[in-house]
């Protein structure tokens, strides 16, 4: 695989994961976890899949709270390309200043911004479309990456698209980008097979990006830029920068301009939005009538069980007669349920952080 | 309540309980535990119960593993009337060499049976019980009390009644012991009225038990009385004595010579089988749509659950979504099952005896 001249990944690492509880917490969020199984955090997974593409091309934007343990993940990225976000002021600010960044060092390049707890199956699917996505961002469009449902899911947005792109084979204009639907609505997406999930993922030409982002927000995309010229400002303004999401910032109305294309790709994506996407993404083999177990099996006792157990502990966890259990055990806090109700551990996380904010 | 004279507690204190593992152990079996959240083990609630009753007249046939750990619980016994067995021999050995040594010490005392491991809900209503038949004792029967079925259970043996005893109201000759039967027949056992579970507890003169067992095997009755004269030769007759039920050694060939009584009575007796048991005895007000928590509540986080909650490693349990689910927290070991399948947890005990014997 030869890398991608001129490509830059930015990788966001935020987000608390409250659903993937007590795995996940504020201290120690779901990005910095190993997950999967591999030995690889989702952030060192992320790395993995992009440093191929970027060789050494890397900005990562984290809170000030999470520096030293990204930086302490990622030996290979050099601590100045790890940015502390004084405080959480949603994605379009963290891309935004590495935006900015990059149209000051290196003007000629593109960025690619990727979520630093994704998962991804087919890497080399994911870099073919990264490839084409870049060819087009260079031709300054805002090219989001357009995942393949695989279910009508609610939970995620979808990126609607429109006439295929001249001179840009796979690619293809976006008409808009829609909100998450109800699942009935999301049905009818898939049946016209012209929608596609918004992962988030966005590739484009850092001037690209903060010129989309000054039609819409002119003081925004200047305060990034003067960020950009002199960092002893960043205390300074940082806190004054508005709290929304790109999406919202740029994307949508980029959309609505005709400005936004995207390259459809089904390469096993997946957000680990909750525990019952964990246990689906590590599930072997269906139907075995065993559980899935993320750590040490040999810690597992279960007699007609299927689910998730992870045995994180040290402690020996026997399970009885529970179908689609989730058994997650931790050195401080503990949580069952069920795959179906995986959900609601958000509230879980909602009480204790009234009565013991320190498990959250 | 006045003493009743002459009348000794003898309490065979033994069982693993498997069943309520995590709880239960080898090294700290069930007696040992406050499973009822009173704060005072089911051993202690046993002295608790005898106490008014016999005064300091204890004796506790125990494990030689066990005996310093009930010696502390029993501060109240006398050190000398907590006996250990040099090894496990059933139940006809411990309490038979209780008998032979009562027989020599206090020959017209009469003696009660009573493990160490049942709950009993009434207690003025066991002590009537106890008054009646220690009444009936005095006059040489070997009395059982006759636990009045709450439900056809295929989990206990059965007293089979005969006629009222003359002279002794509430008493009746025992026609025979019948062992655990189907729940079919449990059934009928139910509807005709005239049948009692037995729960192994006995009142006898001691010299009327040992007669009897000598009437089946003098050798057994000769050698219990032989330890009782010198106690020196324990450490070589012990292994000598057969291991058997006092039930198949004494009581179902003396009922058969029609020498048993028996007061039935309901006194709410649990003998805590496993955490269905558990989780009904402890069980305050059924459908309140939470589960119970045997330990500190404020541990406990639960959503659209019930059952059987015990967090006892002091970790937070969140429990989400299920119904009768059994949830058994320890700092080395985890349950998590339901109601209906916890006879299952001796299947992962037997698997845990081989892998990891330690945590058994």
């Amino acid at each position: 695989m030869t890398a991608i001249e001129g490509l830059w990944a930015v990788i966001p690492a935020g987000g608390a994961g409250t659903r993937l509880w007590p795995l996940s917490r504020a201290a120690s969020p779901k990005f910095l976890r190993d997950l999967t199984g591999t030995g690889r955090s989702l952030l060192q997974g992320t790395y993995d899949r992009l440093a191929p593409l970027v060789e050494d091309r890397f900005l990562v934007v984290t809170g000030g709270a999470h520096r030293d343990a990204v930086a302490a993940q990622l030996p290979e990225v050099a601590a100045a390309s790890v940015l502390a976000e004084p405080s959480a002021r949603d994605s379009m600010a963290a891309i935004g200043l590495a935006a900015a960044l990059l149209e000051r060092t290196d003007p000629d390049s593109v960025m690619g911004s990727f979520a630093a707890d994704h998962v991804i199956a087919d890497t080399d699917g994911f870099a073919a479309c990264v490839r084409t996505a870049v060819e087009v961002a260079r031709g300054g469009w805002l090219v989001t990456l357009g995942i393949e449902p695989t279910f009508p899911s609610s939970a995620f947005g979808y990126v609607h698209l429109g006439a295929p792109l001249e001179g840009h084979e796979g690619a293809f204009a976006v008409r808009e980008f829609v909100e998450k639907p109800s699942v009935a609505v999301a049905e009818e997406y898939l049946a016209t097979g012209r929608f596609r999930w918004n992962a988030g993922m966005f590739v484009v030409r850092p001037t690209v990006l903060l010129d989309l982002l000054a039609e819409s927000d002119p003081a925004f995309a200047a305060t990034l830029r003067e960020l950009a010229a002199d960092s002893s400002r960043l205390a300074e303004l940082w806190p004054t920068l508005p709290k929304i999401a790109l999406d919202h910032a740029v994307a949508e109305p980029a959309a609505a301009a005709g400005r936004v294309a995207t390259v459809p790709a089904s390469f096993g994506w997946d957000d680990i939005g909750d525990f019952d996407s964990l246990a689906a993404l590590l599930e072997d083999e269906p139907g075995t009538g065993a559980p899935t177990v993320l750590g040490d099996a040999a810690l597992v006792q279960a007699i007609a069980s299927t689910g998730l157990v992870v045995p994180g502990s040290g402690r020996v966890v026997a399970v009885i007669g529970l179908e689609d259990v989730v058994v997650v055990d931790t050195p401080d806090a503990l949580l069952v349920t069920t795959r179906a109700r995986a959900q609601e551990v958000k509230q879980v996380v909602a009480a204790l952080r009234d009565s013991q904010p320190g498990l959250t």
